[in-house]
């Protein structure tokens, strides 16, 4: 295949429109993503997420900056499900995509839900799996909001950094917990206001609260200003120390065969979808299904358990 | 099957239990399910979402009041899969419960998604039968935030009430994109802060740019201030407006056949998963699968390729 031959040398083109067979669900997209998966493996993955405000963008170009700096080839995914009435990139990315444009050690890739048939998750999936072929030594999934769509996607990651500003409402801060629990090390962005140690003390808690662990066993917790460039530097060694660490205790590999569970477990429940359509004649009987069950003649397990059965006997399933 | 005469007299005891089985997935649920589906399709299902602080339970206290008022029975179903570290219901529903305890006209459950086995939007559609059957005329579906699942949620409304409030930074704002194309009625709440008719305002403009239509076929946007109880009461009646608007046209009707849809989408699916580990051996077998496709010895689409190929030739699918 000529594409993946052009991916692997990382040909901006090529990997564009690569995403892009991928995240349409084309039919090349299986023989796509098994042709490059024998080069895969190597890029590490950082997660970044966190609330809304809570200065990702500028952590991430802090960190573009520093990967660059070492001649490292860095990409950024940006996901946001939300869908905004826009349609795909935030203004914010298109900027800092100008800003890197002649530059091919940085890719940076929006993800947003519109127009995209299999769903952000997969979209995201394949997009780090071309990166990761094509040779770039980081890959960061950006997240804008911390929903569940965004947890999904951001446990793609081999390390998750979240980012977090002194001074949010509590009702903000709440949507936090459910990524709390997944993070691997904790930003305090913005450390130059007011209640930058109390949201470090605050974040203390709340993990020692989450956990058995004694406290010397926590996830860091550092403090940086990303928009004055102070502590950033740090950080941004701190998850490649992190990273490292992961990779030698066997934390990485596991990390990464459960992702590889989730997609084969993927790719079965899409080909029994699709068999089932098939077999059932779905597309034509579906309404009528729907309208009985609708019409309380029929019930929804009962009919799907004698259906499931006549497909066994008839050998078929 | 006793519990469902139970529930059907709106036995509280009896329709925690039955909510707990669904949740639980325990063998019991598809028969339950199944059982009180002929005693629903008669409640009015609101859903009620925006961003955190909108002040969307201060709302729906006041509908609880109002249908109390007329003698209706109100459950409310509090939806937050950020999964806190509380764990469960979040203090303000504890609150709330507590001042309805004593009262069977009102039901109010709280969703999170630690211990639920088959996810939030499973246990939702579950409770959301049960108080159906259980004779509560209007059941309402609060979401805490705004992400994927809450959207997966709040479609199984019969109308989708969105919530919004002046002087919101731009980044929050934003996060509420996803959702209004799918909004029925517009709150600008807390109107008595500056800018309630600016935020009105943009809402019609951001209206307007995401259709075709013109000013007067866009869904309603009301001023009021929960806190204040002003504007509420021509909400609520607003709301019950629309929904017999949307009977009359057969709007609700083509609703909740899509609901049915996915219902029976979601079955066979979850049918079709249990067989395949069956027949694929999967729990003994996918340790070694997942370790061949993270040492690149087989490619992931391949391999089901031909998993799927081989339960076709021996007649198992």
């Amino acid at each position: 295949m000529d594409l993946v031959n052009k991916i692997r040398t990382g040909n901006t083109r090529a990997i564009a429109k690569a995403i892009s067979l991928i995240e349409n669900e084309t039919r090349e997209k299986e023989e796509l993503i098994d042709s490059i998966h024998p080069f895969t493996g190597n890029a590490f993955v950082i997660g970044v997420t966190g609330p809304p405000g809570a200065g990702k963008s500028t952590i991430v170009d802090r960190f573009i900056q520093f990967e660059r700096d070492r001649n490292k080839k860095i990409a950024v995914i940006a996901v946001d499900p939300s869908s905004p009435f826009s349609g795909g990139a935030i203004l914010g990315d298109r900027l800092r995509m100008q800003t890197h444009a002649t530059d091919p050690g940085v890719f940076i890739r929006s993800m947003a839900s519109r127009g995209h048939l299999g769903g952000i998750s997969t979209a995201t999936a394949g997009a780090l799996t071309i990166f990761d072929a094509a040779g770039f030594d980081t890959i960061i999934i950006e997240t804008i909001g911390v929903g569940q769509t965004e947890v999904e996607v951001i446990e793609m990651a081999d390390l998750i950094l979240l980012t977090l500003v002194p001074g949010m409402g509590d009702e903000i801060q709440a949507m936090k917990a459910g990524i709390m629990e997944i993070a691997d090390l904790f930003l305090v962005n913005k450390c130059d206001i007011d209640g930058a140690d109390r949201l470090k003390s605050e974040i203390e808690y709340m993990l020692m609260l989450g956990s058995e662990q004694n406290k010397a066993s926590l996830p860091p917790i550092k403090l940086a200003s990303a928009k004055n460039n102070t502590g950033t530097e740090e950080l941004y060694s701190s998850i490649f120390e992190r990273l490292n660490l992961f990779k030698n205790s066997g934390l990485l590999a596991s990390r990464r065969k459960i992702r590889i569970q989730k997609e084969i477990e993927h790719i079965f429940a899409s080909k029994l979808k699709e068999l089932l359509y098939i077999k059932l004649n779905m597309e034509e009987n579906i309404g009528l299904w729907i309208e009985r069950v609708y019409n309380r003649e029929i019930r929804p397990y009962n009919f799907v358990n004698k259906k499931m059965m006549e497909l066994t006997k008839e050998n078929v399933l």
